[in-house]
């Protein structure tokens, strides 16, 4: 029976909550340092329904509900059209900043081409690189060292369920935004699109509940959305708006949400979702529209542009279909072995690069090395194309080829990697030798899975594109070379694509909505199926040998993350064995002497408490944080008199607490208060969701996702508590190699 | 706090299940008769997990899951591959038919045009049409009812968990198939798009099981998804499937399947249904190209194609878009005119065309007098237009106009809506003039309205796309006419299609996979936020005045379907309220005439049984059909000698009755028999999930919602049953227009 393969022991049976040490997860069989700061806390998607959350709810009228949902659509409007703004503002900083950098190095180098010293020009390049690099790592390093790369994983966490703290705050959104226009501009092989994702879904925490608690600022607005539920539902409304902002792919963006986020699907959220997408793509255009000089011209979706593929031009074959899928294979592999050096490189940051001036001097060691490998790359190279007459080159470079020619290593290198990219897929046939393709794979590769991890904002959505379009170009330079008198393998445009693809499902290992971005970004549907079955087999050949890049960056952070279903050989296990026991429970009228110690006492971080009545028979069930708050405003019943509180606490007073609720530290309780009686009954949620002890692993694992549940009461046939599942408890089972293994998550 | 409005009593507290008679539900305070073989019964997505089952699952390897998941993929490949031939054989056939009647009359036409006597054509005509619709009605009257129509209402219950019978059944196909080509070809004003889906839906039933009851062939194959949950799963595919082929729009299936069926998102699950849609989409395509002669030719996706929207020659520009919203608004209308007639209409046939020989002759006399109103019509229009060297109709008509003319008229009535649905988007501005338009919107809109609920297989989406198309480019034409010196306005192919998408929206009240079906469609994602307004709008606009054309006639079957959302204002109704009670409970061990008894007795038509434990406390939940099983195989404990049961009964044995367990009257039971015990530890559920009687309805409801439960145990504090909550309890509960409502369900 007992098939579990790899037991780690575990040293604190917490919960899923509260504050951490340094505690030293075992990951693989390597003890790594933990990294600091990581204090995760879950969010509660379901034990808000109390006594007073009833008696609002039934207090509200049908015109109640309605003003509410039209708030909420108000709400998905506002996020659409500020993530459009900022992804605007992001796109035109980048656009003039890197533009203004390009044109001093061009025009340097044109100078020094000819009368030599050309090293001045390196030097000018790296320096120019490293100032801006500088900017956005001290901001990072040094002000909020969340808003450090994609925040994808991030993300990711806060829509399972999983907070890490400060993730959407306004300081983390300003330190993203201006990190990530200085990564770009400073010639780093990153791309500003994973950041949007984050972004946006700063904008809809900070939109949704009306106030501001940086800024101070209360705005007395939309007070109803102050709690977990609701925020996370406005989150994934932000990521999403988020991707369809970066990509132009709305529907891509509605699908990363619900991939990401939802476990329960709903219809009119889903619906909203769309609209905050739809509406931030929208005003991205409109802005850029106007930017360009071309108003009104609405058809140039997201911030990365593929640019499109005309069915008629550029067809596939159905024998092509193979091809593709190694292809796929290839990225696959490529994608692990990336994922792999990034895991090592990142466990070496976690060991010897943690303090804020290491970080920053790496990432300017990283600028000034891409500034260097590049220009040597275009110095080298001997790759002379013709400036044709409807080249699209923004600054096409000399350098030592003939006139009206151009360096085509310089298009690849000289660029912004947005711009690289789309020259990829759409240059024609030609405008790359094969070598050309094949160092800057090699070069950029490397560059990219370095960069990766630094303490700057950046996406590596771009990257991987960048890597995967350049070998799958050369893929389809050769195989057109092999059959040279065939047309069909005329345009290596496409390879470049399905290249891009492989690279980038190899690397992320997102699948349904990834494909989907990928046929919103090309415009072209038909791409659709070849694209599914080359990130399918990239996935499936990546799975073998490593995790997602994502994956691997929220295991290092050992935090509790539910993946879809339970493993699928657990279904011996039962809640008994999963279960946290024995419970701390309160007494539905208990002293508040007793609860202080409990919430103090830092052996039993629980964040959730079962509530009984005498002999141990469950009645309700609260959360740390509504005690808290009972103790700030002091809720006490004096003894011998009983229902004699001082005030009567309403909902509005969670509401305000919410989301930074102070700690048990900084609540002073006097001595007699001590002795004082608090009565529960109103506060905690009256009828919290139980199991029988012999219910399988997969049952209160559908339960706990389905619901979105944190505490799972587990009760004996006659409604005793014995013991409460938390989410921990299921995150640590986890389905390895070899069958059950049971992981060791950090004391967080 | 009883602020329920309307109240109208139930004769029956019965469950979710099983029998019905001729109930007469009241709706809209109007009684009805109700449709006869309505025998709807819910599907069980929960209560399959018994000791046998997680036996089951305990002795299966990693490697034994590893091969169920490979087999899932290899079904949905299947699902998609026959879908796909099914999709291309009825466009083929259509196509050949259709093509030939209209060449016969068209023959016939030209013959007498000049020598007069074309009321010789007419008769022809109409003679061809009420051939085929003969054969198409004779079919679908007489052999399976169930085909009529588009099959989506069905497919929307299935998916959401109640099963009307024989909907996914070969026999059901196969009369669908031959139906849907019989009412196309027979010139009805349907499509063939809708049915797809019910198509998709019946192979994906049929291949997932593995064997045919109908063809009585077991193929051994795949027979661990023998159940509801796993079934459930595939048919969403196979729906996906559908939508994919009939649209081209691989994305907009999976969404279809979402919106309509998915209450617990699983990634691996969607991802599936992707590859399903995928590959119809593929296979479709790659079939039909070969049968086009351009074998490998892949870009021209789906059963319609509504042809490209190429975004650089037919922009529209921002301020169109109140414009387009006006049109969402009147297409909201329009759907509610439409919904309104023909909820009138099936009241009018459930009361008097019940029939199946006057089901018949109505759909004859549709097919006649569609032949008579097109040929009038065409006959009286005086539209000619100049037959141009790029013109792309099939069957042009020149009739009274002047050499090189055709009639425009005949463009619209005079091919199939397919065609006619194109040339309204593409042909040149002043192909059509306005009265034609306006005739033709009038008079399309009363034929599909009566069509619709025929005894016939036939879908409303693309009647509702042309009568939209036609009112759409009509608004295009006149807005062009007001300023008739502006070019924006030049192109009114982009009318036609936000008045196409208004008309279907207004009708059919989709939002999401509406709005990506049409983008996908239309392949052009700048259109998405223009389409997505205006489907909002319609639906907002239309909600107002009636449901949506699904949602009347699922009402009209009065089935227990669930929305997705608890009523707003239910909060203050609790399970204690809402539950049935008394329960009809099961001892563990129970006298086996005791159980006959209670299964025989119409009165409780209970679909689970609680099972208790002496005093009354739970221990599990068995099903109707779980006890049939047990009976059939008596297994029985015979009085005294306990433990001796005949044979072990295995998960096999209820596999193999699987769907078709047998009435509990074709059980013959002896006396001595019915003396006998029956142990039902092994195969009762012995960890249902229960709620304590205070918890509120919407609690109740996102439990039954989220995990697909078809019976909750409402328990009280020490564990006893006391109630039992099904889907029927839940489905009563309505939000109107003055508040909360109750409706009565059909005593089924």
């Amino acid at each position: 029976m007992a098939n579990i393969t790899k037991k780690v022991s575990w040293s604190s049976r917490g919960d899923d909550s509260a504050l951490t040490g340094e505690g030293t997860p075992l990951l693989n069989g390597t003890e790594i340092p933990k990294p600091s700061r990581q204090v995760s806390m879950s969010l509660d998607y379901d034990n808000i329904e109390n006594q007073l959350f009833l008696e609002e709810e039934r207090r509200m009228s049908h015109m109640g509900f309605r003003c509410l949902e039209i708030s909420r659509w108000v709400i998905c409007g506002l996020i659409g059209i500020l993530t459009g703004l900022i992804a605007c503002f992001i796109d035109i900083m980048v656009e003039k900043l890197a533009g203004y950098k390009y044109q001093v190095i061009k025009e340097n180098i044109e100078k020094f081409t000819e009368v030599g010293g050309l090293s001045i020009s390196l030097i000018l390049w790296a320096v120019l690189n490293c100032a801006f690099v500088l900017v956005g790592g001290v901001m990072v390093a040094f002000f909020e060292p969340i808003a450090a790369g994609s925040g994808i994983p991030q993300i990711k966490c806060y829509l399972n369920g999983v907070k890490i703290p400060r993730v959407v705050r306004l300081k983390t959104l300003v330190v993203k935004v201006i990190g990530v226009i200085c990564s770009v501009a400073g010639g780093l092989a990153v791309g500003k699109e994973g950041p949007m994702i984050h972004s946006g879904a700063v904008v809809a925490a900070g939109v949704s509940q009306g106030r501001s608690t940086s800024l101070k600022r209360d705005f007395k607005m939309f007070e109803y959305f102050r709690r977990d539920t609701e925020k996370r539902d406005f989150v994934s409304a932000g990521a999403a708006a988020g991707v369809s902002a970066a990509f132009g792919a709305p529907v891509g963006g509605v699908l990363f949400s619900l991939e990401e986020g939802a476990s329960f699907w709903n219809q009119m959220l889903t619906w909203r979702i769309f609209f905050a997408s739809m509406i931030s793509t929208f005003t991205l255009n409109f802005f850029l529209s106007i930017y360009h000089g071309k108003p009104g011209d609405l058809s140039n979706p997201g911030l990365i542009n593929f640019g499109r593929f005309e069915s008629d031009s550029v067809a596939y074959y159905y024998y092509e279909i193979p091809l593709f899928m190694c292809m796929g294979a290839l990225g696959g592999l490529l994608g692990a072995l990336f994922n792999s050096l990034n895991y090592w490189l990142t466990i070496f940051r976690i060991r010897y690069v943690h303090r804020p001036c290491l970080q920053v001097i790496e990432a300017l060691l990283v600028a000034a090395v891409t500034a260097a490998v590049s220009f040597t790359m275009i110095y080298f190279s001997n790759d002379c194309q013709p400036l044709g007459p409807e080249h699209n080159e923004e600054y096409p470079l000399q350098l030592f080829c003939a006139d009206g020619e151009y360096n085509a290593m310089a298009t690849a290198f000289f660029n912004t990697p947005e711009r690289s990219v789309r020259s990829l897929f759409h240059n024609q046939p030609g405008s790359y030798n094969p070598l050309t393709l094949g160092l800057f794979t090699l070069t950029y590769f490397f560059l990219a899975c370095w960069t990766y991890g630094l303490a700057v904002s950046a996406g590596v959505f771009i990257p991987s594109l960048l890597i995967g379009a350049a070998w799958g170009r050369l893929c389809g330079i050769l195989l057109a070379s092999f059959t040279p008198t065939s047309p069909i393998w005329a345009d290596p445009g496409k390879y470049a694509l399905i290249g891009a693809a492989a690279q980038l499902g190899g690397i992320v290992r997102m699948t349904l909505s990834l494909t989907v971005i990928m046929v919103e970004a090309t415009g072209n549907v038909t791409y659709g199926l070849p694209i599914m079955l080359v990130l399918m087999i990239a996935k499936i050949v990546g799975d073998y040998f490593q995790e997602g890049l994502y994956d691997i960056h929220i295991k290092l952070q050992s935090v509790p993350f539910l993946h879809w279903e339970a493993p699928a050989t657990s279904h011996w296990l039962t809640a008994r064995e999963v279960m946290s026991s024995p419970v701390t429970c309160f007494n539905r009228i208990e002293k508040v002497g007793t609860i202080v110690d409990v919430l103090s006492n830092t052996s039993t971080n629980h964040n959730g408490f079962p509530v009984v009545v005498q002999p141990a028979k469950l009645c309700g069930l609260i959360l740390r944080s509504q005690l808290i708050v009972l103790l700030k405003h002091k809720v006490f019943v004096e003894l011998a008199r009983s229902r004699l509180s001082q005030r009567k606490l309403q909902l509005k007073d969670f509401r305000d607490a919410y989301p930074r609720f102070p700690p048990i530290q900084s609540i002073h309780v006097s001595q007699d208060e001590r002795e004082c009686m608090m009565d529960l009954t109103e506060f905690m949620n009256p009828t919290p969701y139980t199991v029988p002890q012999d219910t399988s692993l997969p049952r209160v694992f559908k339960l706990f996702r389905a619901l979105g549940l944190r505490h799972l009461v587990v009760a004996d046939d006659v409604n005793r508590v014995i013991g409460l599942v938390t989410r921990k408890d299921l995150a640590r089972y986890h389905l390895g190699k070899h069958g059950l293994e049971e992981l060791q998550l950090a004391q967080t």
